[in-house]
């Protein structure tokens, strides 16, 4: 499973060089990832209920070539490696002629309720099969 | 009572005309209410412990001078108006020329640990007390 | 003229309070207010291409009721009032229930190629005839 | 040579989860960065005025433990590797009680006034000499 996620480039995105600001990919690459979990059937909302969320450990992105206003950019998400209380997403950045401008991987423990690591396959074994399955 | 809050601009504040994006100010008077509520005796931990915040009802901004990077800006704020359930702080922002290039005045309801409207006169007199007097 | 530009919130937009905070309106609000102009036949390009841009001069927002995380909004923008050198923008931020959440006014000079004061009518009457056009 | 940078963490870097968004990290490196060139003695002006700068291309980023807001960091930040077209810097961020909550390290290829790679060692003999008095 892959998704493709629509980000559209907002003036002030951009900086005093006329191009996207590096600090603006992070949330771009959320948004991706909030909609790759929507997809894969366990939404915001579905956390937020259960007070589990996967918190961001380790975040790790490659500029390749800038991003302008006004764009429309394509972000695909797919998971990387996955393990019980771990998870790895890695994603690609396109712009409107196909090249790729950007790529990043973002690292996830999973948190439960108590604010601790939280073990998916264990506790929430459903999930842990879309998971799998969305792993491929 | 007038408190001066030292601001920094950084890079990304600015856009592609080269000065601070109008949507920062805001960032920067929030950052000048809190450091004036601290300096008045009633500090944002001390709201969280009550639950108790000024929350935005109505934000104005006038635009006078461009702000540029880098650069160190200086907020004066004071009161404008007062009320038992109402709020009103006025702002100016001098550059390091001592020109004014902002002002702006922000509207708050005090909003009380059940989300409603609350009373600071009735419920917080101590803190009403402060208002009063840095109202001067 | 009115027009309906779709906003999404996104989870960082969102703050302590649970909330959208009161500093991203104004992006939304600029968006909107791209999105108007290119709808007109004045797109952000074509600025671009001339040097010429409606600065924001005095920024003024209600807050009716919060935004919240995941939600899709609806601004509606159109001209309040113009004038060869001058034009004021009024919006309305719609939420999925079709109430009324946010409102603002927005004052622009239009600045020329010289970094000046423009007068639109003059310089650019076809412009000029659209923003007539457009304000009905 | 090793720079120490004081952040404040500001009321709307924090996100629903009450700790800071993990987005805000990247410019607060970006802060600490140009307090490190600026006291290496390259500051940003001078950047600009020889359109000369480091371009971010690759940004990576550890996170050990929340920020929370009120709260006052502090961005330490020194050279890893140098070579005449390339930097690469890397940082701790420290809370008040010393503890180590953020790593990161940041690579930068040097982009000259015609937008290509730089080489510093032949362009810039001086601050080449700068960056390798700092990396020690």
């Amino acid at each position: 499973m892959q998704t493709k996620t629509t980000i559209e480039v907002r003036y002030p995105d951009c900086d005093m060089m006329q191009v996207v600001h590096h600090s603006i990919y992070p949330v771009w690459y959320e948004s991706a990832r909030m909609d790759f979990f929507r997809k894969m059937g366990f939404s915001f909302s579905d956390m937020n209920k259960l007070s589990v969320n996967p918190a961001v450990v380790d975040l790790h992105l490659q500029f390749k070539a800038p991003a302008t206003y006004p764009q429309t950019l394509t972000v695909v998400t797919k998971i990387g490696t996955f393990a019980p209380r771990k998870l790895q997403l890695v994603y690609e950045i396109f712009n409107e002629s196909g090249k790729i401008i950007n790529t990043a991987e973002t690292f996830h423990i999973w948190v439960g309720p108590d604010g601790r690591a939280y073990n998916i396959e264990e506790n929430l074994p459903d999930v842990y099969e879309k998971i799998k399955k969305a792993a491929g």
